[in-house]
């Protein structure tokens, strides 16, 4: 019984992931989820990826997080349009929660919106919500053995960023294991090496989104 | 609808957290509950407190993860009792796969079974498992804003180690802040600075283990 009401959710979920895809599709909005564990720089990462896309795209920020802003007052501190997602106490974000918060954003003054989902490195993956591309934050600090235990979320992921690189040297990390596990199980996987600190590897990441954004949009 | 369904796994979770709980308490075993984010260092304090309470305590792991067995292999290695389960996914642990594996461990030759659950500051906050005391670890490159985006992970442990202090030099992270943030939502938690890696503050931590241990074992 338990299975089958988990079904029952998913397929409602995929119902709302492709009528976002549609609404997106029609105003010429590229989504981007960006998932990692609590504390991976998901906010960082998306605060340096703001700074080098925001002369070239009108973007936004949904936020989601289980309580408080304090992520969205850094993005709204930039001048943003962001909306605060409470998930109230849920574990992921959901394609009828997005579908709801885009009536919050003028969707016709935008072209990216980021999409920074719950510090869990588990449930979000399972749930699409209608991104266009799925970009996945590994921390050196988590641990260079992540892809073999969390599987599904390195297979369901576009690009991986693995951030904190300038943290190397202190932590027992193996970059080129990272890299090779997640493709084994996605080839197709595009991996960057950066830090949301020092900014060293954005501008690599950031000319990628500008590509697959480019290829969607025709901007 | 989804409530009501949601309510009555958490009461069918009671029940067998119950069960647990009469079962490890007329066998004299306390339950740890290992909780904290992927890359935390939960394997790795797991396996530095084996090494302070072993001399005093028959030992045993049960190991939670969604795939894979390598943190398993390391206790295994060091010759304990060693069970992996499996979530198939699953974001964090129930009581009944609990106590399902009990059978498998002799638990009139154990005293201490630590159960380290699937890496997630969310879901496993949300199951009892039929524990004696949670301990969280929260890792310094993690960030000090987890008890806040958290809370609910924060609020029902009654510890809380704060793992990887010796990289705090390198890290903008305010120990104090965690302290008094988690204490803010739960007065009664015992907060340690430890590190995993070069042992500090483990001693610590295993003292205060073995005082509650005590309370409830008389040994």
């Amino acid at each position: 019984m338990e299975i089958k009401i988990v079904k029952q959710i998913m397929e409602w979920n995929e119902d709302h992931s492709a009528e976002i895809q549609a609404e997106l599709g029609e105003k010429q909005v590229f989504l981007v989820n960006v998932m990692g564990s609590p504390g991976a720089g998901k906010t960082s990462l998306i605060l340096a990826l703001i700074q080098r896309l925001r002369e070239r795209y009108r973007l936004g920020v949904i936020e989601g997080d289980i309580a408080g802003q304090i992520d969205a007052e850094k993005i709204d501190a930039l001048g943003l349009p962001v909306v605060q997602l409470h998930t109230e106490g849920a574990c992921h974000i959901e394609a009828m929660s997005i579908q709801h918060i885009l009536g919050y954003f003028d969707l016709d003054q935008l072209d990216l919106l980021f999409v920074e989902n719950i510090g869990n490195l588990v449930c979000p993956a399972e749930f699409n919500i209608g991104e266009d591309l799925r970009l996945a934050i590994l921390s050196v600090p988590e641990g260079d053995d992540k892809v073999d235990k969390y599987p599904l979320m390195f297979a369901t992921i576009q690009a991986l960023a693995i951030n904190k690189f300038d943290m190397q040297p202190y932590f027992d990390f193996d970059d080129q294991r990272v890299e090779q596990t997640a493709k084994e199980i996605n080839p197709q996987v595009a991996v960057f090496r950066v830090s949301a600190r020092d900014g060293s590897g954005v501008d690599a990441l950031a000319d990628w989104l500008c590509e697959k954004i480019q290829a969607k949009l025709g901007k």
